[in-house]
């Protein structure tokens, strides 16, 4: 029996799925972080390592020997050529692994690393053709056709872009509610909410928070909830910063299909993130927009996690190869 | 001979001015930035102590000896009762200063520390009545009417506010190019100006200048340059951007209006900060629809710096105690 590994490794967690060649994930396992650029390669490999082991520990109990034949690697912030290069020698580096319970069988070529919105496409569509609406911390939209041709539309990052994410989110409620505060923008619940949640006396301290406690993106992103919640509770402000976070998310998604699915847009569109999840019926608001222009495209949550995505991908190479 | 000193602290540089009762400046030094926030109150105790050298260095050789009499200091990010009293135990450092040429007979009453808005709304008027319109690396409005109330809209900083500011219209202009490579935004000749600026082979390689370099928020406010560029060039989505800009300040400065001279807006409007000497013409726009509203309000330059509006303003404390 032929095994692969599919690893999708994030900002906050990492995850590691066994896979045999009929497609079933034998075995699961979970690590820290593993965003390399942010926390150094060191760690990033040590959580790459753990959760191969957490996955492969409980395997070894019910089938052995194992022999990995392929393995793929779906990583956020890796794109360019110098990061594939990098996460090659920590996978070079994970085969001379004492730790590991498992034998290796791992021609360079069986080796795929990509960024983690590819593999977030194929494990949400259960295939590799379709398209990606990822919306939580950050944003990005991507999909690929039947031709394999691939397009992206931003994921330029908290600084550049991102909008239609939670981060954004967060933000253009905060500072609607600091202009409502400061007389220059519509009055709007979102001051009262915004104290009572953070059990502030007063606005101000809220900018006390995020600058001077140093909150990160992932802090701020947070209060994307908030903004919501007031959406939901009927604010109008808060409702048009959720229409704007929509109609972006619409634009960047037609785009794509636009590129990519000219001909004939039947397809899937994969939502992912935790914006599709909140009490203003974002999933809602977005698909009926999205349909307006592309009624046979469905809008659907993930048929699996990236992971598996990430394993079907390592399992292609297989394939590929046993194929020749 | 009444002697006072008015300092203007900022994240930049520290501008000291010597003045007397007559409201002459008698000399005038700078030292470095004194925004204690973020370099420490070390370093911009010895800032302040440099500037007040360099100011008064120069005048022992006129006239001496030299006792100040008052002291105000403008300063970046000083609005809290914390910061003030972190300022004022500088100020009572300084007086025990064997670096200074000067005598002190200051009463803790004649001790004034005030944020810079205030500053440069006395040093741009004159006077301690009318409105500064600040937009440089970040933005402000404020106002002091005849009553010696105030009113502040904006100020809200890089992450939550600095609408109209540098850096706002340096990460629209980024956005927007990134949009239209993406196929997400219009097309905008903003993709051109900033590889060709930025000596780019590729746009994308501006998303690693700013997050991989570690890009901090005066290092990219410097690229509104590029977009106002683009807007005095004619491009389409570049003018949008400025008008934009200039829309949020026309509402923040309309919003400290109608608080403070609601009665009869004849008032004078002091803009500072480099958005306004673009090429785009801000300033025209900026007046030409603050004026629809208030066809009453001067829009100015300003008349003088912001550390003269702050000897004034020490001046004033003068008068008001020989008033007594």
């Amino acid at each position: 029996m032929n095994y692969v590994l599919g690893i999708d490794g994030g900002g906050s967690k990492t995850v590691c799925v066994l896979m045999d060649e009929n497609r079933q994930v034998v075995s699961r396992g979970e690590a820290g972080a593993s965003n390399y650029q942010s926390i150094g390669i060191a760690t990033a490999k040590q959580s790459i390592e753990f959760a191969i082991m957490a996955a492969t520990d409980k395997a070894v109990n019910i089938t052995k020997p194992i022999t990995i034949n392929a393995i793929c690697l779906g990583l956020a912030g890796v794109g360019r050529k110098e990061d594939i290069e990098v996460i090659k020698s920590v996978v070079k580096d994970l085969q001379n692994s004492q730790l590991l319970p498992i034998n290796w069988a791992l021609p360079t070529n069986n080796i795929l690393i990509c960024h983690d919105a590819l593999i977030a496409l194929v494990g949400g569509t259960g295939n590799s053709v379709g398209i990606v609406t990822a919306a939580g911390t950050g944003s990005i939209v991507f999909g690929r056709n039947h031709q394999g041709i691939t397009k992206r539309v931003g994921g330029w990052g908290y600084i550049l872009g991102d909008e239609g994410s939670a981060y954004r989110i967060a933000i253009a409620g905060v500072q609607a509610a600091l202009k409502a505060y400061d007389g220059s923008g519509m009055p709007t619940s979102l001051i009262d909410i915004f104290k009572v949640y953070l059990e502030l006396s007063n606005l101000e301290n809220l900018v006390e928070l995020i600058y001077r406690r140093g909150w990160g993106v992932t802090e701020i992103a947070a209060l994307a909830e908030i903004v919501d919640l007031a959406a939901a509770l009927g604010d109008r402000v808060a409702n048009q910063i959720i229409d704007d976070a929509v109609q972006y998310l619409v634009v960047a998604t037609s785009t794509v299909i636009d590129t990519l699915f000219s001909d004939r847009p039947v397809l899937e569109v994969v939502t992912t993130g935790s914006v599709w999840t909140g009490k203003a019926k974002m999933h809602q608001r977005f698909t009926a927009s999205l349909n307006q222009n592309f009624p046979e495209v469905k809008v659907i949550f993930p048929k699996h996690e990236p992971a598996y995505g990430a394993g079907l991908l390592a399992l292609q190479k297989l394939q590929h190869i046993s194929g020749k």
